[in-house]
């Protein structure tokens, strides 16, 4: 059966559209699909980048807050601007993403995130933010925060991310269709429907 | 008559599909086209670059020439890798190519120019290429280099790239859809589409 992982930053402002349509077009196309979040942080330092390259280069930036409202309307997707930060800190959401894979909880906890950060203004770094996500999906959010920090998920989360890194990802939403050493990789939710494609060829 | 300005650059990877199809996609949405060559060394030396973002950060660079080849054959679009050299130096092109205007025959040189720079790995910065280019069209090829060399268009270049800068340009392709001060950017071969769809609406 085709399929494709979809590799996710939770600072990523247009991982947040993908994540919000991915499993409609996928299923629509008889893929399958990985939710693979990780740390774009340790890819950005290998560039030089301290910080968002939407907060380095202005003008990307102003231009990218623009392209995000278009496309999110195009979607009619909600989007309240700006975010309480940005890029705000998703460490701890993607070790809970990591950490709900066994349960299944993971794509509704994923969009739940996003939904907080780029549509209700809410701090996805706190505790408190995660466990009305986590309690909102009949989660024991005290059990998966412990989970999240346990020495197991930490690792899983670097691995992770060294695996992005391995396959040669350098922004998100990225997908990747293969094995690690010979996957044929899209960058941007604009390339989704193209990776869906790409799948289904393989 | 809805109308979009499409900013092009000749080193510019993606602007070469781009120039490739502009033509028929405005002309199916009934879409004025306004072609216009610009600079993005002066932009991108604001960013702290002495060359292209895609031989700076070699990961982006690698991607970026696989997806342009799915791209280009996805468009059924000739592309011969790796060009003469990347960047190729597209200042006199870009003269040409401002130019040509007053004749009418810049689309077909700018077409030329992207053809010669990705599928037959020529050198675009020589006089030879320019003018076999230019004589393939019908063009007095010493008159137009000659006028190409002129203050005159030396200044317009400058004013254009200038005139790019004003309205938030950081990359091409890229598009707008009216007046300088406020006008509607889309960036990349990707966002045309959308592009043609905001000049309908406005």
């Amino acid at each position: 059966m085709p399929a494709i992982d979809f590799w996710y930053e939770f600072a990523s402002t247009y991982s947040y559209p993908t994540a919000m349509r991915i499993e409609r077009l996928a299923a629509e196309q008889g893929v399958t699909l990985r939710w693979r979040p990780f740390l774009l942080g340790p890819i950005f330092k290998a560039f030089g980048w301290n910080d968002s390259p939407f907060n380095i280069f202005e003008a990307k930036g102003r231009y990218m807050w623009r392209d995000l409202a278009r496309v999110c309307e195009g979607d009619g997707l909600a989007l309240k601007l700006p975010p309480v930060r940005f890029p705000q800190n998703g460490l701890k959401a993607a070790r809970l993403a990591l950490a709900g894979e066994k349960d299944g909880w993971t794509p509704a906890f994923t969009r739940a995130v996003f939904a907080a950060n780029y549509a209700e203004q809410k701090d996805i770094s706190e505790d408190a933010t995660l466990a009305a996500i986590l309690g909102g999906l009949g989660v024991e959010a005290e059990a998966a925060l412990a989970a999240a920090a346990s020495p197991e998920v930490k690792e899983a989360l670097k691995a992770q991310t060294a695996e992005a890194q391995a396959r040669g990802l350098f922004g998100a939403p990225s997908f990747t269709v293969g094995d690690t050493r010979a996957c044929e990789l899209f960058w941007g939710n604009d390339r989704l429907e193209a990776a869906l494609a790409w799948a289904k060829r393989v």
